[in-house]
């Protein structure tokens, strides 16, 4: 965000940002951007080699199938809301923590959805949902994946990225479940 | 868009909408969501089978390779947002258009970027941009396009899956191919 940008609304998720620029032509214009809180989601892994995967309903929405997760709360570290998100989501634990990737979704918005490999997962409790989420936790081997994530109804796109990437080459491939430790 | 999402802010771009819903628990919590401008993105191919794309630079961003495009005006058509935003950034009219895909990249905001295939593209006259843009049309041939797109400076994610795709299956490629009629 730049330095001279002003919130000039502060939403539920969503603040707006305005400030003015100078154009190549000279003229100055309002530009606008957004802020939301950053997203934590985590591939889970457990002590078996399973990926912990989850169906989910919120109100209003059509159920769909994704990674576990959430908005990362104010003050939050964004490792300690993975973990959270974790437990509160599945009822798991996980051994080990490491992050897989970070990047900026849309280029109007300052956010980012970091995403973490959370192995050796453990379940130590129930699911703690709120009112806003239905969520059905599903273990899958690492080929069921990596279909549900190519061809199937796990909607991730950076995922999807990574694993056509690791489809066309060998190496990628073992480095992403070697990653995974699987 | 929920029926009962009343707008709560109007911003530049980006307009801010709530509404209250009940969740699984029974209580009622804010919900949030956006709605901007559709974007009209275009892959524009030359009558010599070039592919049109544009080295881009707007006020406080990096410069950056991308397809041209652009917002859809109020009350515009998206196809005529299509023309009128490759007239100007390229100076270039088509004899053929054909819708490519269409996504909604974000779930909580109401937006779709809507990208069209425009064939026997011609230069009719000079660009006209906008002060808030400075861009260099660029020709490229199709193995270039792809190898941009892939492992280059061409940052589009959707494009990238598809090619990805076809990289995966000759007769994905093919239809790619024949769709852009080179």
């Amino acid at each position: 965000m730049p330095e001279n940008a002003k919130r000039v609304f502060r939403g539920v998720i969503f603040d707006v940002y305005q400030w003015e620029q100078k154009g190549y032509d000279g003229n100055v214009k309002i530009f606008e951007k957004l802020q939301r809180p950053d997203t934590a989601v985590i591939i889970p892994v457990t002590q078996n080699g399973k990926i912990i995967i989850a169906k989910q309903e919120q109100p209003g929405k059509a159920p769909f199938v994704g990674l576990v997760g959430g908005r990362v709360d104010e003050g939050e570290d964004v490792l300690a809301a993975a973990q959270r998100e974790l437990l509160e989501e599945t009822g798991y634990e996980a051994k080990e923590w490491e992050l897989f990737d970070a990047v900026e979704p849309v280029s109007k918005i300052d956010w980012t959805v970091h995403t973490f490999v959370a192995k050796g997962c453990k379940k130590v409790s129930e699911q703690n949902l709120d009112g806003a989420e239905k969520i059905e936790v599903l273990l899958v081997d690492f080929d069921t994946f990596v279909e549900k994530v190519l061809y199937g109804d796990l909607a991730d796109i950076e995922l999807k990225i990574r694993l056509l990437e690791a489809k066309l080459d060998p190496v990628k491939m073992e480095a992403f479940k070697k990653q995974l430790g699987v």
